[in-house]
This record gives C-alpha cells, structure tokens and sequence, in this order.
C-alpha cells in the first residue's frame, strides 16, 4: 500500500473525477500541503474498499490510518498536519455548518440539474449502478428528474442567497483567505462542472466569481481537471 | 437624545419585544457589554425613526452615530468596541453566510407557524398595518398561511440540518463560546416564541438544547423577555 492514497470516484474516464464530497478531501489536502495519490475508484469496485469497513468514497488512507467520510478526513488532517494553516478558522462548527447547507440545499439542487448527465458519463456497470439507485432514490427517470432544469434555474440561483450574501463580504467566505468552508461548496460546484456543459450559475453574480477564484487555487486543482462533457444533449 | 439607544420592535404590550434582527442587536450588544436602552417602537412610527432616513428597526443611535440594519450594527460594535471579543471569530463572511440562512430558511419556515399570532399580539394600527401588509406578501389571509403548521413541522425540522449537524460539533456555532452566527439563529427563535405558545422544535434534537443555552446567556436576557402568548388558539 502506498504511503498516501485517497480513493477518489471516477467516470468511465478515470482522468474524470466527480464526486464532490471527494473534491473537498482533494481541495483539503492541497490546502494542507500534504502529498497524495487520488486514485480511481468505481461505484461498483465496492471490494477495493473492503478495508475500510464501508463501500463509499472518500477513503483516505495515511500510512496506518484509514478515515472515511469527508468532514471526518478534513478534521483528521487539521488534526494530524498542524504546521499548514488550519481547514477551520472559525472553529469546525460552523464550518460544518456550510458543509451541511452544501450536503442539502446545493447537492440536491444540483443534482436535479445534472443527475442524467453524471449518468452519460459513466459506463457498465457503474451506469446500471447508477440508474436503478437513483431512479429509485428519485422515484423517476433521470431524464425526466433533469428535464426542465432552466426553468428551476430562478428558483436554485435564490437558493443560494446565504453564499451570494457572505461573498459581498470578502473574497472567500472564510475571509481573504479560502479554508473548508469553502471547498465544501467548491467541491459541489466542480462535481457538476466535471461531467455536464450546464451551468446553473448567472454571469451577474458574485458566486461564478468566487468559483472562478476557487478553480485557480492550487495551480488550478479544479480548473486543469479533465471533464466529460458534450454528452449532455444524448442524455437529455 | 440618550447616549445609546436601540429603537425595538415591541408588540401591544411595549414589553414584548418581537423583531429577529432587534434581538441579534441586543444579543450583539451583550456580547460586547455595551449598554444600551431598548426603547419600545411600533410598526407604524415610522415618524420617529425619520432621522434615519428609512423606516425600519432595528436602528442604534449611539451617541452622534445613526446605525441601520442588524448586520451593518454588528459590523459596527465589532470595529468600535474592540475591548470585547469579537462577534465575528470566524471573520465576517462565515457569519453572514449563517444570518443570510437565518433570513432566508429559518424566517421563511417560522413565519408561516406564527404569523397570526403575531397579529394577535398586536393592536390598533399596528394589527391594521401587518395585517394589510403581510396578506399582501403572503398572497393569503394571515390564518390561512398558519393553518396546517403541525404538518409542516417534519418539513421545517429538516431544513435545520445544518444547525443540528454543526450543534454535532460544538456547544455553539461558534465554537465554545457564542457570537453572532449563534445570535443571528437565536434572534429567529426569540421572535416565534416572544409571540407564540406553538414551539416547532422536538425535544429528541441538539437544536432545542442549544436554543436553552441561548436563553441563558446574559443573565437571561431572552429567558426573561416578557412574552404574549395564550392568544393563539384566537388566532388559529
């Protein structure tokens, strides 16, 4: 086993990764200059994950110690890499707080908008995977879970009023500097940016500018990614 | 004109102070230690408050200083008053993240479970006023849009996940100590209960448990807040 290894959800192109809870770890670590091995994993590899007691990225793995569940893997590394400034500056409540608004309010926005072209970007077994999960979660086609997505667009853009509102603030919403507050909504963001050409975001807004500033970071982590896009129109 | 005086939101009886952004003032104004007169003020004196150019509370006046808007007077008893811990130990962004939530989720879900009685703890034409004014907004009779609050309830508990996932980590949002992404919450859970008997919350939470250590701050500033409450079975 390698020193370092963050099992890291891929689509059928393994140089695509897409799971935002995956994102954060990837954005964390960055933040932390702590070196690590993101490796592809599949929904269906559940195996590969044996050793850690549960079958869903992120998994980290740190030499002896492995932590799952992203808010987990951020706390461990604040914890255990304290030399690089710290992933909570207002303490880890409420960064847990945004996290917890990005788990709801933005995932679950988010994905009505690009739930059939995750979909368009897997393949195998993973796709099947995908479709009988979600369609069952949904209780619909992913289609037509995704069908109609602009005319949500006013009604998830006000959704995010408590980002757009803190971003008038300061530059990142933990100030002029970003931490895990941020990643935790960047990581959603690049989750949907990684497999579909929608974007849900208005030009006019101070949230597309904060995203730009958060893609740039790290030698550009989020902006040199490889996506899958273009396959949108197929699924839709 | 008294040295420090925050015009607030009162209801028939002027002890009944009701408004959210009144209470995140006066919780703002402990946590720094500053005293201050909470003058009782009706919907509709907006005569008394023409020195501020607008017509709103809460409005401080401290000294030669006129300071509107809940957010921008916290903002303003953290830069004046640096003696005292700062309200925004997290930098401002994060705490404006939560107040915006605060507006937004949690005033949005409230008022649709108490807006008649806070009619009913009204008179005159304060009762004309909000009345006319809130039907408007709300497109429906004031006991039209309370009805049915019991069955809103699960739908209402559910979009505090992020305040009792981050209550999973510390005793406050802020950590171990409050300040004022803790007040913006409890200014929301002030208003509902300083005019309400109707409490949304079930006790098996962290979320009440935290809103009694709220209550309990400042010798019980808002434990002891008078309230008018027994008027809503009149009002339903």
């Amino acid at each position: 086993m390698a020193a370092r290894v963050l099992y890291d959800l891929c689509a059928a192109d393994p140089a695509v990764r897409l799971s935002p809870y995956c994102w954060r770890v990837k954005l964390a670590l960055a933040h932390k200059g702590v070196a690590c091995e993101a490796r592809p994993w599949r929904f269906t590899e559940r195996e590969a994950l044996g050793f850690s007691g549960q079958g869903r990225v992120p998994v980290l793995v740190d030499g002896e110690r492995v932590v799952t569940d992203s808010f987990a893997i951020a706390r461990y590394l604040d914890e255990t890499y304290r030399d690089a400034p710290t992933l909570f500056p207002g303490g880890v409540a409420a960064a847990r707080f945004v996290a917890a608004w990005a788990d709801g309010v933005l995932n679950a926005g988010l994905a009505r908008m690009v739930v059939a072209d995750i979909w368009a970007a897997l393949d195998g077994e993973d796709a099947a995977y995908f479709r009988e999960s979600r369609e069952a979660r949904f209780g619909a086609r992913l289609e037509d879970v995704q069908a109609g997505r602009e005319e949500r667009l006013g009604a998830f853009r006000a959704s995010l009023a408590p980002l757009r509102t803190a971003l008038g603030e300061a530059p990142f919403l933990a100030g002029e500097r970003p931490a895990y507050a941020d990643y935790a909504i960047a990581g959603s963001f690049q989750w949907a940016h990684a497999i579909s050409a929608f974007d849900p975001l208005a030009d006019d807004d101070p949230v597309p500018a904060w995203r730009e500033r958060m893609r740039g970071l790290y030698d550009g982590l989020m902006a040199t990614a490889p996506r899958a896009v273009g396959s949108a129109a197929d699924a839709g």
